[in-house]
């Protein structure tokens, strides 16, 4: 490991430079910082950069990234409001501070200098995907080894932390409650399959299928990408296909609600001619009417748990022997949408 | 990564105007502003610019100074998500972070330090109170000359920003909406004085009786704390006043809701026992049945203005010069809850 008096003879700055700009404090000439930033890379200087600030001068913020999803808000979204709630009780309880920052649409996120710079103690990654852009970024991150969650996501690289859901096993149990409830030919919408929750729901469903003996029917399988307009859209195809339909599963409540309405518009009765079970178990599942049936996902304790892991595991946090993996159960919470079929 | 010296490139200027734009000190000609931000987009240079303004004493953080509200979730709380969704559009187009800070209950907040020690550029209070406590953290903001504002309450300090809405306004049009369909003996449910809203209400209340030649009764005046659970605590009053009531106007949704609930449980009927008309025009006042009259309040719209006006003037925040005061209008949304009498 390089010294940070290496460092500066590299740069050729003095070591008090190096100190300024590793540690974010002090006015530094930016093409100075740029320099200093090179040869700490070069001579691979940063972790312990990164070490020392960490037990020297903290920025008391957690870092929340969040994605630009267009045209949602996203604090009004019960998905994200709910983790944002948790992880808001622990760093409030840690008198700590909570900064969110926003990705970019289709460009990647450069995380790592969040940190070099002071601006953050640890990051929570919210809503991100397996996208190449989006993995780079989380990539430089663990090459750092330094200290992130992402929530309801699994990265292909396992040095990513991560706080999850027991989404395959949720929807394992939503299907096979349609099974009991008399229904055969089930449908499922899925969301993109870029989120490893779709892929988890995805197997779920085919093994609820595979357990009772029923054969997987591509035909029945739709696509939308978890709002309220692709479920609406969705309704187009389910529609033509009702007769080999009589009930779905839905990877989400937003799309199960907008599917549910606009199946509602050419004359469709739920449950009576399709059973829906939705995801999420938001606030809205209760209100619709029919009420819908729904897996209870724990956001909120999803949040304080990777806001918890991190801040507590943060004053030795030693890179990725510190990595954990939590995974959350789910729980099915019946309601009319998924009547019993008469 | 882009450079600085690709952006002047691109923009056709100079390094040190693109220098200028990005830190946002010295005078640029709007023209040429745009067109480097334009050039700063196109290459990907906000990472950058930030990591700059770091460097020049500026965190490219906006802070928001949250209340610590017992057992409320405050992201999934109608009033707070819209503001901070508001708030989180103006940070996020200028690529800034949004810092949010919890006040703890009962104690003052120092707001001061948070400037000094470059943890954020500019500062949002919501939830603020009148209460001495919380007044004096604001006082001292305002002697500091900080740029700050404060959302949906007005301090008694006149060099304290504000975006607020047009309450007292809306809460008469409600009440003038009660009157013309054909109630007479009108009560009010009120949260606490200590915030700036409840006696705006409270004044329009009142004005609408006054322009009817209708006597206010304190008998028909009734208080909560803007829960749910104060709401259903107020059903017992409102129901051992049921003759001196055919209306009541309730200061925000969640109480009127509350109030609905419990009122029903007593064998109350809404409209024809008593009419109902809330404020917020939440996304539970539409789903509530019977769909509940509420008087809109523009949240979202004031998040982003509070955010704008702070963010503009920043480059040349002349201190108490600077402050500014906005009120936005305020809409009656009718429904069921206050159908006309028969």
């Amino acid at each position: 490991m390089a010294s940070r008096r290496e460092v500066a003879e590299l740069a050729g700055v003095s070591e008090a430079t190096v100190s300024r700009v590793l540690n974010g404090v002090g006015p530094v000439r930016e093409e100075t910082r740029q320099r200093v930033l090179e040869a700490a890379r070069k001579l691979n200087y940063q972790i312990h950069a990164l070490a020392a600030s960490f037990a020297r001068g903290r920025s008391g913020n957690l870092g929340v990234v969040l994605p630009h999803v267009p045209k949602v808000r996203l604090f009004s979204t019960y998905y994200f409001s709910e983790m944002l709630d948790g992880i808001g009780e622990a760093v409030r309880e840690r008198g700590m501070g909570l900064l969110l920052l926003y990705r970019r649409p289709q460009e990647p996120f450069d995380y790592v200098p969040l940190f070099g710079s002071v601006r953050i103690d640890a990051c929570i990654v919210l809503g991100a995907s397996s996208l190449p852009e989006e993995e780079a970024g989380i990539r430089a991150m663990a090459d750092e080894g330094l200290p992130f969650c992402m929530i309801d996501h699994r990265s292909g690289d396992g040095r990513a932390s991560s706080v999850c859901a027991a989404h395959e096993e949720g929807s394992r149990r939503a299907v096979q409650h349609l099974i009991e409830s008399g229904y055969r030919k089930i449908g499922f919408l899925n969301g993109s399959p870029w989120y490893s929750p779709s892929r988890e729901r995805e197997a779920g469903y085919m093994r609820a299928l595979r357990e009772a003996g029923l054969a997987p029917d591509p035909k029945r399988m739709f696509a939308g990408n978890y709002s309220r307009t692709s479920g609406r859209r969705a309704a187009e195809d389910v529609y033509a296909r009702l007769r080999d339909l009589d009930a779905i599963f839905v990877a989400n409540d937003r799309m199960a609600i907008g599917l549910m309405q606009a199946l509602r518009e050419r004359g469709v009765r739920v449950p009576d001619d399709l059973a829906i079970v939705g995801c999420d178990d938001s606030d809205a599942a209760a209100m619709v009417d029919p009420p819908l049936t729904s897996v209870r996902v724990p956001f909120g304790a999803m949040g304080r748990t990777a806001a918890e892991r991190l801040l507590d595991r943060l004053p030795d946090w030693r890179g990725t022997e510190s990595v954990f993996h939590e995974t959350l159960a789910t729980e099915l919470v019946v309601r009319e949408s998924s009547a019993p079929r008469s």
